[in-house]
């Protein structure tokens, strides 16, 4: 591996969230979501800083720089050929990246591509790899993002707007409106739920301290989708708990919706070598909450989405990364390129 | 007005709230809500801090005892015989209002009589003086009393838990929710409404800055609550805002049932002097935006509580505060005193 011809093959991913930074390096030889050889893989449980400028570029540089050291000096290399860092809040948030992370990185990593990428298309590529189709991915918050792989059809995206202002279906939704069922059974009012009102009062203390105890955190929809999975476990026996799944998952098939491929209206008569159908791929820690919701998702993806097929994702948003990296060094990207989404800085 | 006697037959009322504190001073004469004689008003733009601590007593009497002492001039006299201090939060964040103010209250203005009280017990009484029945106070968040005077019935409570946990209906409700139809229509989402995304881009620009110019703000509810009259106001031409309203409607309607006073299942057969309905009243800001909501409000009220009388607000909370303060003075309390939302102190 310390050949120069092995060190240009080399790729580095960056996923970079609310829970921390992963870094990641592999070999660009398998060109697909999970490139051949396993990636060595370190993480950093402390998130890149926000700021009033938006995500700290040299935050995130603190973490990124010596993990990919350490990760280069076991592969015995000094350098990589492409990186790819996916950021969550890049596309919104992410002026000071765009700014600094180029010349950082060529300094100290001497790659010769990089692209800078919002952790919805890492978490695209992750699950799709370079296909076409349309991927959900779901935690504290929800994000849609879909492709045709044409440029004039670039991105299509839906949802991701937060807490107060969608994110439907997310973590942090169904937590919440798990919440509001069991402070309407406390209440008295119509639509309550006293199995949520028990596992609330389990949980968080009696109910008449929960606006206390959520209120002054930075990190209320964190705290809200801590109860997602609570709804989950009470769905089987509470109508009330399964109607707030349904109507999650009705909200996901709906961002899946507005993002899937149009397939077209009058198909060509010879059959064509691959069936014109969108794949749909769920990714994310809230669907690790099982059936309670894959359920009524694969239901409401059949009823919107009759030409869809649900496909399992191969791989997570570091996957990705090292995907859209190992692309730009073979010259092979698929996935649309563009000023905000996916910038290919080189 | 400078006698002993009638120095003692003064009253003062105190409503702390978001938007500021005001004050004022009236004669306990009247008793009902409206004191005879239109009282002295003063108000402070400045609300009282909330900190650590809840909300911090030494603040509140910056703003309370200089407007005092102002309107106690005026009326020449140099003390009152009772105080009634409502705040939003007395219940819950209310602590150093307690330890703090019936000693501070009593050196500086000389009452005699003193109450701790719940904006919400003061809009009540504000609404429906010393008489049975339930009180809807809305403006960005939304809370409902009801009470049928009698000492083991004493207050019942519903919603008043905040933007993320209720607030089911409110201001803040119901411009989260045309927020989220706007941009459903933006992202080609189901549940859309064209209509609500034009609004929503006349009043903050266009749509993909919006997240960063609400979740910074301190004040997110009251910034999602500026945006319900636009969703009153597309009501007449869209039917997804006329939806918004009619859930709106929906749950205010539910807050009042829960706290609707008890009307017997198996009235007497003989026909009491007043017959046994439930009085309910609709106070505070956000009813200003008239029949859009208010319509469905009265069929909801009519479908949920088929008993009910819908009654004018006779005041606010101020007019709340200054009847509560005149009951004291008189000894003629209905109210149900307790420990929290009613505390009399003496």
């Amino acid at each position: 591996m310390s050949s120069s011809a092995a060190q240009q093959n080399l790729v580095l991913g960056v996923d970079s969230g609310g829970s921390g930074v992963r870094v990641a390096l592999a070999s660009a030889d398998g060109g697909g979501p999970a490139p051949a050889g396993a990636p060595w893989i370190r993480a950093s449980p402390e998130p890149a800083v926000t700021g009033a400028r938006g995500i700290d570029a040299r935050s995130l540089l603190d973490r990124v720089l010596p993990a990919a050291r350490e990760l280069l000096r076991a592969a015995e290399a000094e350098r990589c050929g492409a990186v790819c860092v996916g950021a969550s809040g890049m596309s919104t948030l992410g002026d000071d990246l765009r700014a600094v992370l180029p010349g950082a990185l060529r300094e100290a990593l001497g790659m010769r591509r990089l692209a800078l990428a919002s952790d919805a298309v890492t978490a695209y590529a992750g699950a799709l790899g370079q296909r076409p189709g349309a991927v959900v991915a779901a935690g504290t918050g929800i994000v849609a993002l879909g492709t045709d792989l044409s440029p004039e059809g670039g991105w299509r995206r839906a949802d991701g707007w937060g807490h107060l202002l969608g994110d439907c279906g997310s973590g942090a939704w169904i937590g919440r409106a798990g919440l509001e069922a069991a402070l309407r059974a406390h209440d008295g009012r119509a639509g309550g739920s006293a199995a949520l009102l028990e596992r609330l009062e389990a949980v968080f203390g009696p109910a008449a301290g929960l606006p206390g105890k959520l209120y002054p955190r930075a990190d209320r929809p964190a705290v809200l989708a801590s109860f997602a999975p609570e709804v989950a476990r009470c769905a089987a026996a509470d109508e009330v708990s399964a109607g707030i799944l349904r109507s999650a998952a009705r909200h996901i098939a709906e961002a899946a919706a507005a993002v899937c491929p149009r397939v077209p209206e009058h198909p060509a008569t010879e059959p064509a070598v691959e069936p014109a159908v969108c794949e749909v791929a769920l990714t994310g820690g809230l669907f690790g909450i099982g059936e309670p919701l894959l359920a009524p998702v694969r239901r409401e993806l059949h009823e919107q989405l009759p030409g869809a097929r649900l496909t399992t994702a191969a791989g997570g948003p570091l996957d990705g990364a090292l995907c859209v990296a190992a692309a730009l060094l073979t010259d092979t990207l698929l996935l649309p390129a563009d000023g905000s989404l996916l910038h290919v800085v080189c």
